[in-house]
């Protein structure tokens, strides 16, 4: 009998089965620091204490995609390894900041599974918590994949969870503490606020990347993710490393300072696809689209949500004409962000 | 109206304005580890506590052009987003160490301006300080850069400061509580002592690194630096990314510790060129010359004035028969660093 | 008289000689981090604070590999800048854990020196210590490398040190207050215990990573390990750089964790060799086999000794029929690991 891991086949997922994920992570400086080398991010709340503070944080918290990549990590052995394509997200929720010196574990709850057609695979769908050392839940979110089966038996009767378009505006959840009403625009980089979007609003983030091998494997090895694609060149026959999806995710958020300076933390995750494979010498860029905005009880913060795009093209092109995304098409997230009203 | 920024042009600039620069920063342990991966740095008050507190500091400050690298950086959204050319430094003095956990913020004042004969751009000089949480400055200094004009206007009048060739050693600031006279020259790393260095002294460095571009990107992510041709492979019509002046300081000053290993801190910098441009691939070494010694008022610390040439080539080599830089030289700096007596 | 270090040669050393090692370091979350960057490594202990104190630890102590690289890049000025070869290691033990925080120094008396019949080399062997900022030490290891020779004088006396074949396990220092008896063979993600390992049996870790210069390069730095043999492209007449063998170390300990899970402290280096050269674009796979099992006076922990072999190959595959390392294998490392019973 091997000791090693080989992952979970699609027969090894039954509907209300909870995985416990393995290694817990504790988080510091050091990983913040990495953020910010690996991204271009700039949100002044997440890169200075002071500014967190005057936004009546305790200190700063870590960027939010550093709570959603640990996490995601956690679950990679238990739940991607096998997995020939990542699906979808929703209903992510951020739930608490996640601050230097939390340690994160995660579990997963089984919520749907259903063979495919061609009876070599089957799609899961897992609801996933993360939790900090206090055994607050931090984040969670429903993630679903196609995953290989292992052998030819037949197929378990379907369970195919009903999930929400979004999370409404009402059901975010507000960092503790969280006031924008001495909010400093001049520190935070940008004069706009969420009753300057508009509806429908387009905004090309005008600035562009090009990804290097060693970069995304840097980043995707911080967060524990051992999906072999993402580092093995030897894997694909054209002997490209797939970049993890949650890299491309970063940058795109990263750019998106340029012109949504403002929009300060992660709160919700509505969904996201995943459109085409990103590979390294690849220039990334990014464009938002204003798609709702909202209040919410704390003072001075306003919701607003967001469709984020990273391509390799143009602003503005999502899909073809056929409903297909357009190849140049790397990301297509849905996602709240909090910004001062 | 676009909300994006597109920098500034050179009729934005007036004399006497003061430009608040976004997104403070807080460093931690992160920040100083990165800089010991990206950079061949081993001066020891800047790798151990111990030692840093045998000199008489409560601490390991974070190495000096991690305070450059971070206020320069907030600077370049509003001075050198539209540069053509970063025309030079002076009067640089760094006024406070920072420690981790301290929180930097930049402002910078526009000291002079200048239109160049062929109208469509000028020089700009501001004069740019950097401040902790407690608001005490951290480092302050001029900078002047080639900026394009945006239309046609007519020339503003020229305000050209007047500016000192070099920091006097009188005005050199000695960091509280910095104390050489019980200096262990053996944990440094070299015995040689201010006394022992010659006004002419050249020095080579001896050591080269090949740079990659993974390394120059994620340094200049650390400090937030978001000039686009850095980072995005399609900017110019070659296809190379133009590495950040402030990489190459970085390399050439680590690479200056065999040879100067008791220059511990940078304590102002007189002056600078960025002499010509740095891709990925190419090899740097590095060499120095001894152009000032001088006392000060602390315990066993002197002062030593260096001409710091990062270069492709050979050691010594600097500007040719026409005056001008050689094509191997990258850089060519001058500055004040603290050494025991 | 030239200031630069051009390192010593075989003529330098003098058995009973104790070199005081340069440049003491202090590290923290931020070296903990880029550790996690640059390996795959996910062992649980070395991850969590909480899973660590679980295990009667205060906390998570920094990756047993960190205390080795931190002391191993402290003697290579001293020891390895002109060695033509690293040819071993022996009787390394971890004798205390080291923490965010801690300050290492290093010191290496010479023990064994012997002229190569060639007259141009030699051999020489020290035994290192590493210390911390208390005095306490860290870590210990002998190691001896092929140095050259300056000139052409007569041989010195030979002494070649005797070594044991491997540290017996009554001899290993166990962490204070480590204890396994509440283990969690769910967070740490196998659930194999020593028990379940049998003397002989080859574990292939199956994972693959290929290798990118700007990687090995972070790593070695960030130890400040100089050889230039590491960095300079143009040091090899084929322009390739010599990845440091530590670097390979860390990648084959990290990949081992997948069958592994539990080998959970490394606490002591018996041996180890390299065995072939290893650069960038290579992909590196490791292989373990069960060398011995023993039980400590700990509660709860067991020791297992493991031959670790990094390979571009199969795994299984070591030595040819002429008992010379196959050409796949780059390092055969020999090591004792706690583990729950």
């Amino acid at each position: 009998m091997t000791k090693t891991n080989a992952g979970r086949f699609f027969e090894d997922y039954a509907v209300g089965d909870v995985i416990t994920h393995a290694v817990p992570r504790t988080v510091s400086g050091g990983e913040r620091a990495l953020y910010h080398a690996l991204y271009p991010a700039r949100h002044a709340l997440h890169s200075s204490d002071v500014f967190a503070q005057s936004c009546g944080l305790p200190a700063s918290p870590l960027d939010d995609l550093v709570s959603f990549h640990t996490v995601f990590g956690k679950t990679v052995p238990d739940v991607s390894l096998n997995a020939v394509a990542n699906l979808g997200y929703a209903e992510g929720r951020w739930l608490a900041p996640l601050w230097p010196g939390d340690t994160v574990t995660a579990t997963s709850e089984v919520i749907g599974i259903k063979e495919n057609s061609n009876g070599t695979s089957g799609v899961v769908w897992v609801r996933t918590t993360g939790r900090n050392q206090h055994g607050a839940d931090v984040l969670r979110y429903v993630r679903w994949v196609m995953v290989r089966k292992r052998g030819s038996g037949p197929a378990p009767r379907a369970v195919v969870p009903e999930l929400a378009p979004f999370v409404a505006a009402a059901d975010l959840v507000i960092p503790a503490g969280l006031d924008f009403s001495r909010y400093d625009f001049a520190l935070a980089g940008e004069p706009h606020r969420l009753r300057d979007y508009a509806l429908g609003e387009v905004i090309d983030h005008v600035d562009g990347v090009t990804i290097e091998e060693a970069e995304h494997m840097l980043a995707t090895r911080l967060w524990q993710n051992t999906a072999k694609v993402h580092f093995d060149a030897t894997h694909r026959a054209d002997g490209k490393r797939l970049i993890y999806g949650g890299h491309v995710m970063s940058l795109a958020r990263a750019l998106s300072f340029n012109g949504l300076a403002n929009a300060q933390m992660i709160v919700a995750l509505n969904g996201g696809a995943h459109a085409n494979p990103c590979f390294a010498g690849e220039t990334l860029r990014a464009w938002s689209e204003v798609l709702d905005l909202a209040e919410t009880s704390a003072p001075g913060v306003g919701a607003i949500r967001l469709r984020l795009v990273a391509t390799k093209g143009a602003a503005g092109v999502l899909r073809g004409a056929d409903g297909k995304y357009d190849a140049d098409v790397l990301l297509d997230l849905d996602y709240w962000a909090l910004m001062p009203i």
